[in-house]
């Protein structure tokens, strides 16, 4: 990488963390609507960050929370590069369980704690400060850039196509690269070429009109909770496999090549079970866990409630039991024909003594990009410099990140993947943190790319 | 009854209204460990209503919340009459589903809506409202008088027993009196000589330590959410029938006699399925929906929650799933033996990927009085003439009064269920409430009760 932007990543490098820490101040809960004005402090936050650098920046409105957009397109010739983040976060509860609060970042051990530190607000920093030591160093950036930095991620992008779609004409890049994925693992560069799919749904089951006393009632009206909870337990087999009909019916199978990639890419167990805290794995039959985690589909409870939930007992038959659902999808299979069939097979199920009602959220297919693309050997050149190593995985991952289907529908973009952080940062679970050295680590990684596809042969 | 005393009911009967009012002012919920100071001041507000009559009061502390104990003695001769009642309150969540607030009484339609204005502060306060009148206004009770009003009866009265067994040998009584049940109906009052028992236990089933992203762990780990809804799926079959082995072994079944008694109450079940909101009613095959309330065991889940509980998607796979559950008992059955098999039962079917916690609440048998007792013929007389009506129903319950065994084991004593609230005061459910008309009735028919038991043949 070009040395003066090299040395400006070293001596900025604490600046950069007390600027990132300011950033993961802001809860910028984006399915909270009480986080409403924050998610606005938030996308300031963001456009000052391009608009003090000279690029064209913008806080686009939205039906919910707005997107920045930023440009610096002063490299004629040079490729142009879609870079996307959220800004947004999830949702912190429980808070009991973090070490220090969420929304007060905190540096322990060598990472950094907050809400966002890892997802995404950490990992899309990377990309700013690159783009800033370029300009601030060299005065000129070595690519065209163009930056989308949504608010809406974690509730599903529910803007994010309409604001491509009506821009894309004048969006013309070619290739997006995203940073919101993992590393293998410590000191274990990658670059996912695959992501799952995702279906959320949420189903209420209602039986009496108001909870009732379960001894003067009880045993007389049907229990939504019993409801539920038979409705559940019947999406799964006692070996792990959705029970949903025709649930697996368009999933592209795995090639024994894949399987074979999977497998030697070596997997501890008994590491991963320390880490979760469980005794034993459990899923699908037939798959290992690398499989069941990167290419199987699943169907997971997120959510569970009915009746009385404070301490000790209480003698009530609820009147209301909710459950909320997503799905993760894998390669061919249809997030609304998913959707159809759960909502179908759920009501199939539900005894016509409760009430059925269903709720869709948001939905996006897997994704999956050819690995031997010449964007991804870019990558991999830049983050072997970063980080000092000779291999660069290529993997999959279990997550979801529907943008990507867009960049590929809407402007016909492929996206390169690239995790800086582990997948062991409590992304969407209380003490969610990100390793200082990644994010470092990262950001060179960033300012080398835009070197390493400029360099790239027509 | 005593014209004197009738005369003093009318003319104070807006101050008694206005003092149970006081009364449920204060929010007494036993089970919530913040309300303990609440519990002192109802506990208080008990003892003064006694000691400003010349009871000899004390309130008696326990291992959790007190007693008040007062007691009257100077009819020497006159029977002893023991008055049980409880201070305490079920929780009042959901809150937002009362239409004022639980703990500021109000008058609306002939009724007080406040949670405890039946269950039980209105109830026990008639049996305090009539000693008054006679004091007051005839200087002396016709029968001796001993009450105790706990406080935690709605948490399973948990020193209750202790408190009994302490003093058995000063408790000599001849008949124990409780107004914690309803009339059959509106202007249908009634005598309960039979209740349910009741069992109530908890289960946390554990899979990961915390929870973990759905999409980069959910389907290589078992999830609790599912876990808890199989287990509970397993407690009934498709019929209403609970299917925890030996479960119904030791049922006395209901004899041809019974079940025409209860035919013969009449029962409308329209009325009753537009009063609870339901489109059918539902409950174990076999049985109509009198015999499922009052006379068959029941297993019902009170609460249920697990992961994310707030609003819209989070895409988790939950650490833990908490299900609440009661068991209605009926004659015969045994609480140790049906939380036993409860305990083994759901424990067979835990998936050994998830962790399991079982802890036990409160359990006690159920209840049943001959129907021919004099006692309950002197109550009918009482309330025959409170009511101005011609009969007096004799019924059962399906709710738990767990005292009532304790007074028969420990002191020998029968218990006379007078109710004078209706099944639909919403007791345990947002918006209850207690008919003005019924609370005077109830005090007049408890003033008439005092004289019917002294004049009972030796």
């Amino acid at each position: 990488m070009n040395d003066t932007v090299a040395q400006y990543l070293t001596q900025h490098a604490d600046r950069f963390v007390d600027e990132l820490k300011e950033f993961l101040r802001i809860p910028t809960v984006s399915a909270d609507p009480a986080c409403k004005p924050h998610m606005l402090r938030g996308a300031e936050f963001v456009y000052r960050q391009f608009s003090r650098l000279g690029f064209n920046a913008e806080i686009v409105p939205t039906a919910g929370h707005p997107i920045v957009y930023a440009e610096w397109l002063k490299a004629p010739g040079a490729p142009t590069v879609l870079v996307y983040g959220h800004y947004d976060v999830q949702p912190a509860d429980p808070l009991d369980l973090w070490t220090t609060p969420p929304f007060e970042p905190t540096l322990r051990d060598g990472c950094l704690y907050a809400r966002g530190a890892t997802d995404d607000k950490g990992q899309v920093f990377t990309h700013i400060k690159s783009a800033e030591a370029w300009l601030n160093a060299v005065g000129a950036l070595p690519v065209n850039l163009k930056y989308v930095i949504e608010g809406e991620e974690e509730v599903g992008s529910r803007n994010l196509e309409d604001f491509l779609e009506a821009r894309k004409k004048s969006f013309a890049c070619d290739v997006a690269v995203v940073s919101d994925t993992s590393q293998y693992g410590p000191n274990q560069p990658a670059i996912t070429y695959g992501l799952r799919g995702i279906v959320a749904v949420e189903m209420t089951l209602t039986g009496p009109k108001k909870d009732l006393h379960s001894g003067v009632f009880g045993g007389a009206v049907a229990n939504p909770a019993s409801g539920v909870a038979r409705l559940i337990a019947a999406l799964h087999d006692d070996q792990g496999r959705v029970q949903i009909p025709g649930f697996y019916d368009d999933v592209t199978p795995l090639t024994d090549a894949e399987r074979k990639q999977f497998a030697d890419l070596g997997f501890d167990e008994e590491a991963f079970k320390a880490e979760l805290g469980v005794t034993e794995v459990f899923g699908e039959v037939g798959y290992s866990t690398t499989e069941r985690r990167w290419a199987r589909p699943t169907c997971e409870v997120n959510g569970l409630f009915s009746g009385y939930t404070g301490v000790g007992p209480k003698t009530i038959v609820p009147s209301k039991a909710t459950v909320k659902i997503t799905c993760r999808l894998v390669p061919s299979q249809d997030p609304h024909k998913i959707v159809q069939s759960l909502e179908t097979f759920l009501k199939s199920k539900c005894p016509s003594s409760l009430t059925f009602e269903f709720t869709s959220y948001h939905g996006c297919p897997a994704f999956v990009l050819d690995p031997t693309s010449p964007y991804i050997e870019a990558a991999s050149q830049a983050i072997r410099e970063a980080w000092g190593v000779d291999t660069v995985r290529l993997i999959r991952e279990g997550g979801s990140i529907p943008v990507v289907q867009t960049f590929k529908d809407v402007l016909g973009l492929d996206t390169l993947l690239l995790g800086w952080g582990q997948n062991t940062d409590n992304l969407h679970s209380p003490n969610e943190h990100f390793s200082v050295t990644d994010f470092h680590r990262g950001i060179s990684a960033s300012a080398g790319l835009w070197q390493k596809l400029a360099e790239m042969p027509k």
